[in-house]
């Protein structure tokens, strides 16, 4: 969708989503969730400063450092993406000193965005005479990850700690995180958005949002409607996970 | 000290400790982290009343549910701990339903108090007819966990899962957590308190709160102190763990 208009730079679907997709998935979708900015810098130090749309900036089970911040990574020697600094909102629009005191070199850095919350702004600043280069999207297709709360981000400390974003950073691939806390109920409309983009792959983890009849009459359609439109795209199908207190509970495992 | 008056209940040192430990290490030691209420009951909805001392329920890089909440585990079928119910704290005062729809059977429960948060006050609830019997402290040895913020139960999302909680439930034992967020720093006064517990283990913890000066002037004195007391008592001196970004912060490696 990187051609397509969006409503905020930091939406995560195109402003025409906004007329198919559900109420509840279009307001989710405005989560920054999985987004991420690369740059080079040789900084010693990174400032960071960044507005998030929304003035609840952590959960009763979600801190304000995974709901509303930033966490930053840097490659190291080998190329590996290694964490670097994470921070601590208190304020609907921060500034920050990322990182200082860092060690000599030109670096690539990956700074994750919020997870349950908007980003309206985002400035990343360094020292007066260091080198700072943006980097543009990577040319590489993508992993689309479709799925729950749990996709989205909850209950992570830290942006760059959901499992989209760690398999992006161990598979040095780019992510689109499509997940929609109690939303991902496998919608066709989400479809009609997902093949419009030539994945590396369409990773679908709804069951946890969705009952058996839903199930029944979404998942089939949702897999040929994607290899009807990209026949030869890989076609993930998450497995269901329990309830970790559904042995306390009968009633929880109704939904496996 | 089981025996000695406490200011409040809930406090983890007795009273005395008030006028021997720092400032910052008593107002710590008030926080009713690593402390859990045992019952058995057969009710098929458990409830819970509580109150907690401060009024700060979150923290920027902590949840509520971590730092005020309550963490409710029983015992499955064959004896192992199993995590059962968690909470979500928006007020100072909470009630709630901790579990509904319980499958039927008289079972023991442990229920983990807020972590950094002082518990003013308690109440488990039972439907009326059910079942309710409180448990004593087990007569079995602690094992005695003194550390830093890491000990005390820094970042954990539930206060079930701190690192002594999860081998308190792995050993079936119980367990004193005197973590003292920032403040773990093998003081003497500690060891004083600490001596007077017949503990199956002192494990110390407290490097990422020190300095090599620090360590240099008490580590020996501090298992001296221990030994001398408890001739037969194992001591466990835990190692050092880096900081993940010291390989790109050079400072950060003076600490270790």
């Amino acid at each position: 969708w990187a051609d397509q208009e969006r409503l905020k730079w930091f939406d995560r679907f195109p402003a025409k989503a906004q007329k198919t997709v559900t109420k509840s998935v279009w307001g989710l979708s405005r989560h920054s969730a999985g987004m991420m900015v690369r740059f080079k810098t040789d900084a010693d130090t990174i400032h960071a400063k960044w507005k998030v749309t929304s003035s609840r900036l952590g959960m009763a089970h979600m801190p304000p450092s995974g709901v509303s911040g930033l966490d930053l990574y840097a490659r190291d020697g080998k190329g590996k993406w290694r964490w670097a600094a994470a921070t601590r909102p208190s304020k609907q629009e921060m500034q920050v000193v990322l990182l200082r005191g860092i060690a000599p070199g030109l670096r690539e850095y990956a700074l994750y965005l919020p997870l349950y919350n908007g980003t309206e702004s985002l400035e990343v600043g360094v020292p007066k005479g260091a080198k700072f280069e943006r980097l543009a999207p990577r040319k590489a297709k993508p992993l689309i990850f479709y799925g729950t709360s749990i996709t989205h981000g909850a209950c992570a400390s830290r942006p760059g700690i959901t499992h989209p974003a760690i398999l992006g950073r161990w598979f040095d691939m780019p992510v689109i995180n499509i997940g929609f806390s109690g939303n991902g109920k496998m919608h066709k409309e989400v479809g009609d958005l997902m093949i419009e983009v030539d994945a590396a792959a369409y990773i679908i983890d709804c069951l946890p949002n969705m009952n058996a009849a839903m199930v029944t009459e979404r998942c089939v359609p949702l897999v040929k409607q994607l290899r009807k439109a990209r026949p030869d795209t890989p076609i993930v199908l998450v497995e269901d996970r329990r309830f970790p207190n559904s042995w306390l509970v009968p009633s929880k495992s109704k939904f496996h």
